[in-house]
């Protein structure tokens, strides 16, 4: 019987983290203050530890990992590698399918990898609490997670809606210590400020974000976390593509084409960015960032300086945005559901070193049930979006007999979206229309900024 | 940094169950009929594959395990054993802490180690449908994953508190192609029978078992599978122990004590029995049933012969019971609602080979969550029983200054059961008196074997 988990030792945890800017052929876009004018770190130390803002903004290629954060990762890390032999069978595809599952972290996502070294940074500098916004709770609980474990209080501003699909997630956080809101709240301007607009706001990420940057940069003992989007936080996910890479070495394998979710960016650099490392050494991989058609940030975003919030709080960010104020449609992949996408995802799309693909969320859920009926595991619906494309792939193989080998990112597993599976089952689960209209009104709230 | 997870390769999967009966003093009591005389295997072919059966009077000391049930214990085994750490500087105790995690199965539980068997010998004997019951949904669950991996339909009678309580283990089921009912139903007798007397009745196993025995009775392609109690599933779950074994070899250690929750007694045999194995050769070591106060089969009940199913449909089984018809208290750890328990267990535990102890239901979610807190995972509410009997210990330790090891089977995750936590947090848990007047009423109709 040959392998089906491709396993590694725990000694076998990088010690790095692999920092794409060094291999990047541009500098990534430096932030802007409101004034157009690029900003120093200083203007973060409101709201980051300095360790996390010179991760921020170093271009050296590799950064050591703590020991005290390598042996929080010793709880779940190394993660497995699958090769999806019953997914193969099932579609009929010579394809050769792997899956690197993320979902065996506590908090059942890839989440913990930089959940946890941002609060082992901050817990260095002396913060007592963190706050950060959380879209289907896989972050949120993730922070919890790690702030119970350096002995942080965490506060999660959940985007309300979906704090009401998935209540247990909720629970989840609570179960590891952390409060629990659901956003917008009437504890901040900003969310006072949509409330007064839309009291049965749905949320966004965009919003929760807001509420959270605002009481962190209010209150001295309080720091900011966010789950995706900025350098730092792909940065500490490339433990993910660095494992994978080892895993397939193992097994004598290399990917022809990488497949992960993309939200914010975390989920797709955590695994693409090391096998960028390759790409750019001159090695052919094509890496695939796969969004929602209903907030398709990069197929048809702007590339653009704009806001990481809708309240316009954060410096602003050279990336692919439908504007900052534009609030997607709520699906159920509650984790993709951003306006932006991070500044190094967005340079190396814009510069045609990646590539992009927008799928409709009925047919992941369709991928995701497929998948577990022949994996076993149930994916997370974000998951579902990289199962999506990475199927359609291996059907395009079963057509031409190409036994291309793909990997996609299992970053967590449905667990906590079976209210999501129920409404797929039932027939109840919506497919939205490109939003044409809102996008159209939220772009035209795009920041102009001279010369950018 | 010292290792947390001890790894085995594919290759360490058991290649055989460990059948404890080899190893017992005295032959297991055999199952009588309605008459008070033994039964011969010839009665159970009208549920069961003629495999399971020989494999349910062996006396074989070890039973090959197909290559097409090792081929799907592939997916998740070996499981991790790990050295709770964490848990141990909680608590402060010299004592070593051990777990064995089961929740790293697709289901989320030990119990597709004997699902994924049954359905195999099933398919073998050309079965198309399988009926069975199940608590907490942790067996449905597991059955249904089983049948689809072999293409047998799965009809699941589920315990109504359970259904009601676990809305989305039902949703896992029917992801995994699953039929699931609310039980009791009225599509059967026993079912009807049931609800005549109390239209609301919450259910129990007992009764959710005589519904799924009625069925499969009544069916030519539809056999019956049961997910404990049977000498046949304590014998598929011996992979458990058999790798915990490997596993605390592979660090020079041994265990003083095995915790392990006790329902009808899988979870116990599965992690216990490898090592009673040692205990029969002469081994110091101490077996400990952990069962919930509401529902103390074990520690309270009567060994006796009686019946396994609430209408009295099944062979007479030498048990310790609590009476056929006896309803347990709405507890959260579903799967410990059983009136009585695996025939093998009990006669161990009358013969004084192993311990049992009851505890009630809120400080076994105390428990959990110092689990959940210092080793990251949130545990089943059946597995928070070992892990407070393993607490209690490691407390002991602490007192008397012994560096005991201790292994506990941390049998499934929590992640269905958080509203089960969140009913502790805002502390609405029940705990619930030993039911004296209910379990007085349902011992008279144990029934009255002449000489047994």
């Amino acid at each position: 019987m040959s392998q089906l988990k491709i396993l590694l030792d725990e000694s076998d945890i990088p010690t790095q983290w692999y920092n794409i800017v060094a291999d990047m052929p541009n500098p990534p876009a430096p932030p802007l203050g409101p004034d157009g004018k690029p900003i120093g770190p200083e203007a973060l130390t409101a709201i980051f530890p300095m360790p996390i803002i010179e991760q921020e903004v170093s271009a050296e290629r590799w950064i050591d990992i703590p020991e005290a954060v390598r042996d929080i990762y010793r709880m779940w890390r190394p993660s497995p590698l699958f090769r999806a032999r019953a997914l193969e069978r099932a579609l009929g595809t010579p394809a050769k399918i792997y899956y690197k599952y993320e979902g065996v972290s506590p908090a059942g996502s890839h989440k913990p990898n930089t959940a946890v070294a941002q609060a082992y940074y901050n817990q260095q500098v002396g913060i007592k609490r963190l706050t950060t916004e959380t879209g289907a709770g896989q972050w949120g609980s993730a922070l919890a997670l790690a702030g119970q474990m350096f002995g942080i209080e965490v506060r999660v501003y959940m985007v309300k809606v979906s704090y009401e699909q998935k209540p247990f997630r909720r629970s989840m956080m609570q179960t590891w210590g952390a409060e629990v809101l659901a956003s917008p709240t009437n504890l901040t301007n900003a969310g006072r400020k949509i409330l007064a607009e839309d009291a049965a706001s749905a949320g966004s990420l965009g919003i929760a974000i807001s509420e959270a940057v605002e009481e962190a940069a209010s209150r001295d003992d309080t720091n900011y976390s966010l789950g995706s989007v900025l350098n730092h936080v792909l940065l500490h996910q490339t433990v993910i593509g660095q494992e994978a890479k080892k895993q397939l070495e193992k097994v004598g394998d290399y990917p022809d084409m990488v497949f992960a979710p993309c939200g914010g960016g975390s989920n797709f650099g955590g695994i693409a960015f090391p096998f960028f490392a390759d790409k750019a050494a001159g090695k052919q991989v094509r890496l695939v960032a796969v969004e929602p058609s209903s907030c398709p940030t990069l197929t048809r975003g702007q590339y653009a300086y704009d806001f990481g919030d809708t309240a316009g709080l954060t410096p602003l960010m050279k990336m692919y945005t439908l504007g900052h104020d534009f609030i997607p449609p709520g699906i159920h992949a509650g984790g993709l559901r951003y306006h932006g996408d991070s500044v190094l995802v967005s340079q190396l799309y814009n510069e045609g070193l990646i590539e992009a693909v927008a799928v409709p969320q009925i047919v992941t859920f369709e991928a995701g049930v497929i998948f577990a009926r022949s994996e076993g595991i149930i994916p997370a619906p974000e998951s579902n979006h990289a199962i999506r494309a990475c199927i359609d792939e291996a059907l395009r193989c079963k057509q031409s007999g190409e036994a291309k080998t793909l990997l996609f990112n299992l970053s967590g597993h449905g667990h906590f979206d079976m209210a999501s599976y129920d409404r797929y089952f039932s027939g109840e689960l919506e497919d939205y229309d490109y939003p044409e209209e809102a996008i159209a009104r939220s772009m035209q709230n795009i920041p102009k900024i001279a010369g950018a």
